[in-house]
């Protein structure tokens, strides 16, 4: 099958090419549990360009040449002996890790906790491809009103910007603020999200016109431009005491001490986007009783409840199609600030 | 009255003198709901001695000279003409914040984010003196099992480590593991509290043979020193995973890192003790979906709960009376790890 | 002052006259936290009815002749000593309850079950009248976008719509359904609560078709006719499962055992209306692990919390107003269902 | 192999003979997943009683003759061709569900609710026999400090206890209540667990001297005999206010209407024992904002955590051991109240 290949890493993402587009053998059934999955779309993450950069490989064991690609959503060709639930032919969304649920975590529910897992895309092969191999227990059979390609970056963009902001929604009250730090492919679904999940005001924090454009198509309350005094704009809207939940798509640069700056005293921090360091005196995580939240994906039920979402018309994924061989182009468009919504990459 | 006055700062806490004992005007009421307490007990607390190092200036607007002390009992003195539920010679305990109550915090509960306030003791009057003035809103009646100089330290290092402790109680299940880094004035009794509110194993780590001892004595079920390879000992005992809840009572020198470093995946850190930093690369939150959970003192009716706690022996505080005239001595033997549970000034 | 005044119970509402609308004498300040306010608009509410059929008399301690009327709002005329926060002319709405903010229960927030209150309209004079005496503690300034007589309602049928839809908004997830039965004064205001709170699929039952169609405006998803096949229509809505919560505003009749029978394995019935019995054998109860959760009016944060709602007009309140002497009327109308949404007798 | 065989019903419980200790066919792996259990012990509930009376008939599936027995534990006898995890010779315990963990309620954790499951001893044949069919998914291994024949009854009687009390944990606080309604073969687990979960005072109330004397063993504080004066017992013991949680093991006779009695204004009745109706006024559960909360065995994750709690000595269970042959026996001593703690039927 056709597949774009990453050969070596690129520290500092250097050039115009990171991935080759080549010839691969197919993924073969190799589990009684296995799924082999014809690629629909394929979503490019940021993640994509960290892991071409490197930061990953303290992370994760996996050599090089691999295929990236976490963000997936095509129809079942091919399933293991003992797989039920799904057949050849079904359109299905890849819930990016692939368990055999029978450790404690699975059982209660937390699968991102599973101690034993295969993330495709991260440590194992992934969808920059014709074909993918998962398990049975990733799949979500998707409704009719859903193709893979318009649905594939909710496996991971949407499913952690929904995880996020359903974490935040779960305490935030009428009356009270939460702030998204971020309005790209995770932050617009992040927004929607919030909005369809409880009744506090949005304000979205972004330095790009686009973005908070976007931002405001998908329901934001207040937009707040990254000119260096978004922490004053914050405050001045909350009536000086900053958002009880601020989810933190960025997570770099001064996103980071600013986002811990503009959280309400016993608000919560939630940060998603990586890359920078949290770094914040203890006596003043005190003092105000703040938490600081990690976030990392969401769960095989949460992805269903967003699909949920999606099918009722409640969240809407903003995407950019490329071809497959373009896969090139839509890193470097990414990395440039040049993609408003998700980048898709279609065989 | 006698009151120990803190005069200036001594950043390095050299010398033996912080504080004089000396001649003050007594406390008068200024407030209808006021209260004058005559002081039984007054705890002496390691944030007496960051108060005396300055570190509080930025966070606290008081001049000096004022009178430290933050943790008081003893018996009602006199009241404010609205005053009600109390009546002179009442013996109660102080809740060490005093609040209006009309705050939308307040009538949420949270009365520890009132948006205003006074903390004697921090930014007003303590009781390192015969009196206190303090408000109606504060005081709990001291059942007859419980004697003021018994249960002054309660009100903030008890309650502290009690409303931290709860706080991961409601999370631990069975078969999960606590840690409790410190085992010194809060510490001591936040191992109490995880072992009258769940049943997780209780890891205590120190550095000093006295408190492991005394967590012992409390129901530690695990002690660790603290020679440099406590998270090695910690994951040892909890299978390779780390402890789903670390309460940090020192949160100084390299106990953050350290107690980080104990935390499950999916887990929650506890930051009680101050002084250093919390300095943590985003990816390595996220990818471990680790939380850091900011704690300050504790809520009027957690206070109340604590007393019920010590009412029916589940806690017991461990106590050293040292004179008011001898608050010096008191200090200097905290700052040198000298006192095995809470120094209280008797005056 | 005039005032509506009920003279004698009535258990049969026989007749067209409920209450005698006559001159009585003026409120007087009695207590330093008392207020006196001028009324704008008091709403109608089936209680009332129930008042006069006199089932709260096994409840409640209070002598006839007393004014009804639990829901009001105006301004404020006159203020005790120890008032603060509000002052004379303010616009302000009334939390149902009088508190004095000391018990336990008014500590942690929880309001409603404070140890001693007292209930104008209930168990003390009400609002069918020019003027009202409550409390400083009840108060919650208007803001400019919202008039005394418009939101009146919001104080006990808005509130305790708001309290069980958000009970029941914490555990809704999406791709779960909430049952609605009721779309009258507290009904209507329960599914806009709904749909501002969560993303559940909202299914209202009714037996009015003016109802079914305010529902409809308020944001209900499905609509149904409470024919006798209500059960049936909302198991065939939910796929064979019913719904995750379900809210039942009627509690009279066979509301009560149809509710139980729409509710999922799991889920949560909540009953708000009253006249009528739960009877269900325990182990239909166990089987499916139901939940029953009774249902009383709100607290004061989450009138503030509503309040929120409806500035933002993310709730809005159907009202028709009668004038204070057409009491009689405005009672006869909601007796016969003839009310669309809530009466508001304005003086 | 042999077994004690259910062939018929007997409404009334009359005679002394309910099952026939006979030859049957050994079972056989059907399915990949299946596993054969040789029994070390089952344990002989309640449940079994109302089975035999045909309570059950209405909700379950199964023709006579078949098994009773639905707490087992023994060792792996023989393993399907795609089980995992355990061998041959295990020893292991016996959740009582078995499920294939594919529904969206096994994916929550909630395998309880899953969508196809069998429920061995109710309707499918059970494990008073030499051996059981169960499934992987349903076996915890044990330690090596628990003998299959001394913890089989946690499977459900522990089980189910053990969800109640810690349920109720989630919410009582120090200072607050307990109630334990029958202190039998569950109520004397759930003394054990509510002791070790939280630090709420513990009440029970048994009609039995033998069993609150096992209840004082287990760790009550405070006893009440069930003389008809239970009631005002409980409130005296609480001020008045009777108690957060009630736990209802017996849910017949008087229980029922006793229990919610003695719960408090917010408080919580967990019901569990069945056989009664509950029969309140709507108006009493709103008056007093109630909850009645249906409580169904427990989740594999569940009594991994109780056998945390035995396995450290916080849990133990007052057993009586009979033979197999003697099941009519056992069931007898149960149905007369003879037996202190559970009985188990060893083959």
């Amino acid at each position: 099958m056709k597949a774009a290949v990453l050969h070596q890493y690129n520290e500092t993402l250097t050039g115009d090419s990171f991935v080759n587009y080549e010839d691969v053998p197919d993924p073969k059934i190799e589990n009684p549990t296995d799924v082999i999955v014809r690629i629909g779309g394929a979503g490019v993450c940021r993640t994509d360009l960290h892991v071409v950069e490197g930061i990953w490989r303290s992370k994760v064991d996996i050599k090089l040449p691999y295929i990236m690609g976490h963000e997936n959503a095509g129809w079942v060709e091919a399933i293991g002996s003992a797989v039920t639930g799904v057949k050849v032919g079904d359109a299905v969304i890849c819930h990016p890790l692939v368990t055999s649920g029978h450790c404690l975590a699975c059982r209660r529910g937390a699968d991102m906790q599973a101690e034993e897992s295969s993330f495709p895309g991260i440590n194992a092969n992934g969808g920059y491809a014709e074909y993918l191999r998962t398990g049975q227990r990733s799949l979500i059979k998707l409704p009719k009103t859903l193709a893979p390609k318009d649905v594939a970056p909710y496996t991971d963009a949407g499913l952690t910007a929904y995880r996020a902001a359903k974490k935040a929604s779960r305490h935030l009250l009428p009356g009270e603020y939460a702030v998204v730090i971020g309005a790209g492919g995770l932050g617009h679904i992040g927004i929607q999200v919030l909005a369809a999940l409880c009744a506090a005001e949005i304000i979205v924090v972004d330095r790009g016109d686009m973005a908070l454009q976007l931002a405001k198509e998908c329901g934001a309350h207040h937009l707040v431009k990254a000119d260096g005094t978004e922490v004053d704009q914050v405050l001045a809207l909350t009536g000086g005491k900053g958002a009880q939940a601020v989810i933190d798509f960025v997570g770099e640069g001064d996103a980071i001490a600013k986002g811990l700056a503009m959280t309400s005293t016993a608000g919560s921090y939630y940060i998603v986007g990586y890359g920078g360091k949290i770094d914040i005196p203890a006596l003043d995580l005190i003092t105000t009783e703040k938490n600081i939240v990690g976030c990392l994906v969401g769960t095989y039920p949460e992805l269903v409840e967003l699909m949920a979402l999606a099918d009722r018309g409640l969240v809407h994924l903003a995407t950019r199609e490329y071809k497959l061989k373009d896969a090139n182009q839509a890193l470097l468009d990414l990395h440039h600030g040049k993609v408003k919504g998700r980048a898709v990459l279609i065989p």
